[in-house]
């Protein structure tokens, strides 16, 4: 069994995490470490989980467990690890923007299994991909990797409510939110940064800009993003590029059919959608923000890094309604 | 023209305020008092209010108004109204608890038009009622008139997310209220104490116990009620009963259709349905709880007190969907 | 008074018409024409009524009214007027897309106030816009007046539920909409037609493409729209071309703030927020699909056919939350 | 393994069936009978099956499989049955209103294992409960085992809008139901037999009326339900009961924390919390429609009518946002 210990216990991708590894069977939820809820029971917190653990939240870290996932607010992560060492054998998953960018500064090897599975396999950093960023690379990398991204991309994405954290402000306020609708940091996203780096890794010469317009939904889970852009080559030519591209992807699939949000909510999935109108190549990329987007992708690259299969533990039931 | 003020003019009472005395036709809104706020357009705020008014907050009271609403925290309006004197000839709504228990200590009118008409239309001073109070009252204050309640009432209730005001809280957080149900302060809620205290007004001998469960809805606004109670009469009698009782009641109505909340959204209406199973006469009542269980029963009251038309301002657009 | 029928009296569009024509001071609703509901309440449909109007549907048609808005399914609205003739005198106002395009066989003004005005005021028909193609002509439609419309136009539009009609389908199904979120009907929009000749009216060389993804949200009403484009210009000259084409405008407003969809809910307002990143000019558009893309904007068109202010029976409390 | 045929399959609980039997480690899902859709993969219909199965309708039936499952409308399993005959071997698993009320004419087992559970495990059919009987009875079954029900029990529950099926209807669409909320069937809701069956089975004296108010939510999956009578003894008394009565039950548990439905929604557990008032023991109780209500429950009967572990499969992730 793998002893995991999770860091910032209270937090939406720590629950998360607690509600996969408890049902994971190759992992053992060694430690639920939170500075605000020491000695409380994590059911206390993720309310779901009466009557199915009475593990508690603790203020100390097991620094002898074979993972750790970090689930602070972005800048803590890098101050975490500074003031705390792990064993040499500790693997860690860091959820947060931290060590998202190459650098000579770290060792984290980005997490998008869909692009660096082999080096995540080796890996024993790993810089779990934004929600937004995992939504939007996987609508467009196939591109890239063909070489085909030579002009403008203009994506336009939408998220859910457990996408801003647990944190209350006015527009998580229900009375806000509720059937509301607002585009916000549009162009200026964070995670076009991560985005660019993955289109870079596989195109080096790419240098069209993404235009992102980031939306606020009236919904608690998931991401839909459309992403378009000029492309010679047929409908026919872009669908093989892109199921070769996933060929061997376990949660990432290209169909044919209308997609919908909740088809993916509650689960790891990333579904693709292909249409092509004039010039245009439009693609359309569904994900749980929580699971695809953070704590089910974390999970899927330590299922990687240990030598798992990589679907071990993340067999989720849709809820689907 | 009527000039009217506003104290405390940030929450979602005072919004609903402002955006009835605007259209208006017997008010002028003279200012909105704000100590969070001043200098602001109300606009940035109420943020609908954008390009009908140029209105800003501000922290001076002008003491010579016609009326003035006051929209503060329960416990404030008293302290606010010991610290501040407006001239004699300034009626006041109250749209706090302080002053809806009758006592020797002040001269407030309970608001409730439905109940007290006459002295409502000679007071100076209005405690206006409480929302869940509003919506319980009218469904079973007919049988008090009558004599008629002498055994428990059986009381459920769901409100939307305003009913809980601005302030940030788990349970007004979007991701945790959205598509969520629950239950709180059941058989202790305080509006119990102002229904009990209309029951007896009417119906003196009145000890039966009121049940009363309410409940978080996930929607916005509304309230939606459902109360019990043996009633050895046919429904046609229970019918006429209730049909005499609000016979010149202009916003509240009984009708023999089955109810839904969104029936009364965006109105100052309380509409009302009547069914007998066995011995029990089951009443429904839905009222929006911003509206009728705030700010539009205060300018009903206002209306009253200066002998303008009950409905002037309140012919409201129902929102419907 | 002006006279005022409604041919199709079931569908939403009419029950907003209904809704505010009951309180237009200078209207009397003369009849509600509906084949499937004659001799029934209009309240049994329209069921928010119960309280203010007995009025009954009608199978009957007086020809004489003075203005008479059709709220048939598109395609209807020609096959009615061919076998219904209406008095000389009769105005008529179409909420179908059956005559927006202009045409010779037919004489109706496209009802757009912000680009109509003085055309609207002389017409004896009119054809209302379609609820995409007033958010997003509104948005881009200063910049095709001043030339500024050279390169592609990239549009993003979300619609509540409403803008689906009444009728019953898998995406109007409440457990399917419900938290949900999808794409439809991508760059083939029928609106994309009337949008595109608005532009043409006021830029003739306008040749640029339009590209529109419609989306389905899951509220109830209001749309919301982002369009950007190439702007050589700054963003206060940008601001000051939008404020000098709405200087006039009654409904349609320039701000500087953040924008929501629930700001113009329940109103017949249109809100617009100008931004600038690097060359592109994005612009946010908010209206309510029902009112300002719908029935609103039919009786904002009877106002100026009458000579009525343009605003009567139109100031509408937002519901806001 | 367990060969399981499922018997229509196009709706709500056939597909959670499907989505719980694919993953289960112990059943082969081994046909999904469809009159309506034969040939068409399943997820073209349960859509969020893409990239998890290929398994088509069928228009065959098996009749050697080990397990079957009754999908049909209520009526319809009764005469599918009088049609059809299975092997000797098959079990039968009804989740329709026909075999749930005792009788000669029939052999199937009332399946709520928290009361019938060794009748189950020796059961070849079962009747699996309803929704609201689930909830209802689990939080009142306790009281009656210990013949403490002698009074009026007051029950208030909300189901979501999956709890009506897949058929479109006013009720059901969404620009009706979004932020709405209705009573209906008051007093006379079909589930009340089973729920008056169970509780005589425990205490056959049992006399005291059931009055329930069920209520339309605008959520899609979950029942939250109240229920409360008196009761004599104390607080902690009522909980020893509570907890003696479920402590073998690995779904049902008791908590002192205020509950809210989305604990338990898409997962198969029911909560209950109990609340002493004077004389009222107030109990609060959740599940899942969809599962502990139908599919989930079906499954765990199937286990133990097989004599597999009861929570084989049925560790599900809760989504609880």
């Amino acid at each position: 069994m793998i002893e995991a210990g999770i860091i910032g216990g209270a937090g939406y991708t720590a629950g998360e995490l607690i509600r996969i590894l408890l049902n994971h069977p190759g992992v053992n939820l060694n430690f639920v470490f939170s500075t605000s809820q020491p000695g409380k029971p994590i059911h206390s917190i993720h309310q779901d989980l009466i009557g199915e653990t009475e593990i508690q939240f603790t203020n100390e870290i097991n620094k002898e467990v074979d993972v750790v996932f970090l689930c602070l607010g972005h800048g803590n992560s890098k101050k975490f690890l500074a003031e705390n060492q792990f064993s040499e054998k500790t693997k860690i998953v860091d959820l947060s923007t931290d060590f998202r960018q190459k650098s000579d500064d770290h060792s984290f090897v980005y997490g998008l299994p869909e692009l660096n599975n082999a080096e995540i396999k080796s890996a024993d950093f790993i810089a779990n991909p934004g929600c937004f960023a995992t939504a939007i690379t996987l609508a467009i990398l196939p591109l890239a990797k063909n070489g085909h991204l030579k002009d403008e991309v203009h994506v336009n994405a939408v998220t859910g409510a457990t996408g801003a954290g647990t944190s209350l402000s006015e527009t998580t306020h229900f009375s806000w939110r509720d059937n509301n609708f607002s585009a916000y940091k549009s162009f200026e996203h964070q995670h076009l940064n991560e985005i660019g780096q993955s289109l870079k890794q596989l195109q080096s010469d790419h240098e069209a800009e993404v235009y992102f317009i980031p939306n606020r939904g009236n919904f608690s889970r998931g991401i839909h993003a459309t992403a378009y852009t000029k492309f010679s080559g047929s409908l026919e030519e872009a669908k093989k590029i892109y199921k070769d591209f996933y060929a061997d992807s376990v949660f990432t699939f290209v169909t044919d059919e209308e997609l919908h949000l909740k088809q993916i909510v509650n689960t790891n999935k990333c579904l693709l959608r292909l249409q092509k109108f004039g010039d245009k190549l439009l693609v359309t990329s569904i994900i749980d923000n929580l699971l695809k987007g953070a704590s089910g992708q974390a999970v899927q690259n330590m299922n990687l890094m240990f030598g798992l299969d990589e679907k071990m533990g993340l067999n989720l039931k849709a809820s689907y309604f």
